[in-house]
């Protein structure tokens, strides 16, 4: 696969003609499962930039606008200067460079600073938090009361990310030895945390297995379970009972069905997620920049090395940063 | 267990003070599973009864009203030879006479004459499959638009399963074999069925395992499947994606929780189930009927015979009778 790090221009009427230095671009799983087929959103195949078909990966990312042709419209949603995330899956953010309609982007607002590493990671992953945990059940953010299942295989240390997850606000964190054990007298110090009259409503989960059913066991009356991922790869083994008799209602979540549905409230949302992370309140993931520079060999050669670190599971989000000729 | 064939009279003001010949009282694997004490409706002990406490087992039946004492109540509802069913779960229906509430039971029109069996198998199956038709997804009975999953392992002959499955009224019956058979181009097969743009919107099972998953994957975006049996005794298989992509829901179905939050709406369901297996639109299931007769030991010893039958997965619903002495 060739990785251009400078697209041809591709000049339409209406659309930036340039939008410069797409400093932050995400490397996620997501991603790699695109370059890999088995993501819905399928890579588009381009012939108008060299002389071999290529696709530009990358879904998420910040970037600045540069220009664009005037036509009545583009004028009046950006302006050259603005710093711009995506508002469309897959747009190709592994370039320096691109061409975008205008429709596609998001301007984020003056008023709320953002750092290049926040404006980078705002654009899926916040707005999937803030709406899973929004939609689903009414929730008091005052209570501990949704049980967030996060996981990863290879994390260096389990008191590292439980220290990690801590910090992004979470109240009580479990590892599953914990969280399954008998020992430990998991149920009743869950029942401590959630109070008397507490009732655990919703379950986040992205890994999947048959240890979700032990979360779901946990969920009151008409629970609701809510997957985003599938970080395991294995099936969800859900008994009959948890549907038939407690009323559990597992379903899915994944953005980019969601901001099709919901185009309006999407922009409004992007502004409210900006402040929040302006002010602080709301913090980015940790992440690690590599910085692309060099011939197109070079650039690929980095990015491979980048590639093969998340395949194996290592290393923080990675955004790619190109550096200014 | 002791099973007494004659209940001691409990009177109290407003009730039927006795309800006469239960005369069809099911035998399913609900009912078995209360024995075992798995399901969530525990044994009620009983010690008003005889020398040691006893539970009475019994969930479905229909019986005839002897007599009550007037409360300003009950007569409003009840009279002498109303036929009546069940309208509260586990209520003891393994007796040929019993004292209970007016409020737990549910009078049949006259209008609508019904067989005892026909009477006998009203309340649990025929509702539950109208709410699990009703409730989820808005379906045009003219289409074959719901994929229902029906199992039991030990049927004697999968031809005469599938006969009888269209007697009831599928339009396209598959084994799991077949539908999972490549051979068999089974999708194609489906989309022929449905039209071509027909959607399949809704999945009714009562197996679970991980065959639940395929079936699932026929679904439209945004399909329901709803679970109301584990006939299988293991846990559904799901995988992340198709909650996450597909925007599958699962959910299930328990008619006892139903009923608890639509008090009213049950009345009138009902009166036009009644009207609906009276009028032959609605076959009631085949049943077979044992009638029990002589003393404790003698009926003990007909319902253990029954019982073992029925763990073995041998012959059809039974009904017991109380022949009148």
């Amino acid at each position: 696969m060739a990785i251009p790090h400078e697209s041809s221009a591709l000049i339409a009427t209406g659309f930036p003609s340039s939008t410069r230095g797409t400093s932050g671009c995400d490397l996620s799983s997501g991603q790699s499962n695109v370059i890999q087929g088995v993501y819905p959103a399928k890579p588009v195949v381009r012939d108008d930039i060299g002389p071999e078909p290529v696709s530009i990966m990358g879904n998420e990312g910040v970037a600045t606008v540069e220009g664009f042709e005037e036509d009545g419209n583009v004028e009046q949603k950006l302006k050259v200067g603005d710093r711009v995330v995506m508002g469309v899956p897959q747009l190709g953010t592994w370039q320096s460079h691109a061409n975008l309609p205008f429709t596609s982007l998001i301007p984020l607002p003056e008023s709320c600073p953002l750092s290049l590493r926040q404006a980078a990671t705002l654009a899926i992953n916040p707005p999937t938090a803030l709406r899973m945990l929004s939609d689903f059940v009414p929730l008091n953010p005052e209570d501990p009361n949704a049980l967030t299942k996060q996981g990863g295989k290879k994390q260096p240390s389990i008191a590292e990310l439980k220290s990690h997850l801590e910090s992004l606000g979470a109240d009580h964190v479990l590892t599953y030895d914990e969280f399954l054990s008998r020992e430990n007298n998991t149920r009743s110090k869950i029942k401590e945390w959630i109070g008397k009259d507490g009732e655990m409503r919703l379950a986040l989960n992205c890994v999947g297995g048959k240890e979700t059913a032990e979360m779901c066991k946990l969920l009151s009356l008409d629970g609701k379970l809510v997957t985003y991922g599938g970080m395991a790869k294995t099936a969800l083994a859900l008994p009959p009972s948890l549907f038939i008799f407690r009323k559990l209602t597992s379903t899915g979540f994944w953005l980019s069905n969601w901001v099709q549905t919901h185009p309006e409230e999407r922009q409004t949302m992007m502004q409210s997620l900006a402040a929040l992370v302006s002010s602080g309140k709301l913090k980015e993931p940790e992440t690690e920049v590599v910085e692309l520079e060099g011939t197109d060999e070079e650039v690929t050669r980095q990015l491979s090395e980048v590639m093969k670190k998340m395949e194996e599971g290592r290393g923080k989000k990675t955004l790619l940063h190109w550096k200014d000729e």
